[in-house]
């Protein structure tokens, strides 16, 4: 039940005091994002950290002006390829048959049929795929900050765009998906603090086919 | 470390044995879903579970008769609404006023932004959208499936129009996105229950900017 527990204990923060999280826990929460599961073990995207206050302050106006931005202790990027090419595919397949020590051309059908279907759609459909992989370990990094007692904010709302040029993204090969703030709430100034969680009830979320 | 072990024990289990997964374990595992949070906390999706051997003998030729389907004790359906409306957008603002006892009209200006947004979209945009969010609770289901120690695979490899006849799932309002088989390994099976996890390098995954 820990982890019930600290999923019921976690909520969108939306007042952060400042406080610094140590780097132990910030290296377990990219942990959790980076062993997520992803189709064809792709892992098409990225997680940009940014600690400067400087950049925070910058992205502030990006994105809605939500204080968390700039009360977060670290905030991360979820960020998906702008598209899926055949050097990133080979890239990952080749990754896979070094660390596994098969044959170079064990994967090769494989690597061949994913290639064929990417490079058949349009950089804006694979980028849309991209980032819906990113949503696996986004829950899985907000999982991980629950478990460790750190509070997290996951924020869609800013202006994607104006973000990736200021954190030169596109030149990355990457586009912003996700903010995800990481920090510790300000119990007297949260107004969500205290408010019941509310979610679908089970009966309804839940459907049993049978 | 105890979550970091439980993602790196984790595997797409490629062959179950059969074996059930006790149902206090598969209610903690639908509850991380139920529990996943949304943008403005719509949750748009369900999940549908599937014990029965005959409807999972139905689905295995809908999805490339990969044997997890029949092999695994629940199959979880991930099926998000196939449309974002007016109706759904106001139960959920419902619920919420009502959970937190606020005034009835207390959140009407952001439920009319929301209805302005998502109305003036398409229903296979807002699909989209709503396929996105319900990779969080993905990420979320598939995490507590691993601290329970219950073996589960993702999988998108399915026809998915084809389930969703199958199931009688748009006649709910819902289209399915992915499966999560749940069971239990068979290691002597398995062609990947002994090969390396294979991820991108940390220092290429993470990108620190400051």
């Amino acid at each position: 039940m820990e982890l019930i527990n600290a999923l019921q204990w976690r909520y969108a923060t939306k007042k952060m005091n400042g406080q610094q999280v140590p780097e132990d826990k910030v290296n377990t929460i990219l942990e959790a994002a980076r062993l997520a599961p992803t189709a064809s073990g792709l892992q098409p995207f990225s997680v940009i950290v940014i600690k400067s206050q400087d950049t925070k302050q910058q992205i502030l106006p990006i994105a809605n002006n939500q204080s968390q931005i700039v009360d977060s202790s670290h905030l991360l990027v979820f960020a998906a390829w702008d598209n899926i090419t055949e050097p990133r595919i080979t890239e990952s397949f080749s990754r896979t048959t070094s660390e596994r020590n098969m044959p170079a051309g064990a994967m090769d059908e494989y690597k061949k049929r994913m290639i064929n279907i990417f490079t058949n759609k349009t950089a804006e459909e694979n980028f849309q795929y991209a980032a819906r992989q990113s949503y696996i370990g986004l829950g899985m990094a907000l999982t991980a900050a629950a478990l460790e007692k750190v509070d997290s904010t996951p924020m869609e709302g800013f202006k994607a765009a104006e973000l990736d040029e200021l954190l030169g993204l596109r030149e990355k090969g990457l586009r912003s998906v996700t903010l995800m703030a990481l920090g510790y709430r300000d119990e007297k100034n949260d107004w969500l603090v205290n408010l019941k969680k509310v979610r679908q009830p089970k009966e309804h979320f839940v459907v049993e086919l049978n």
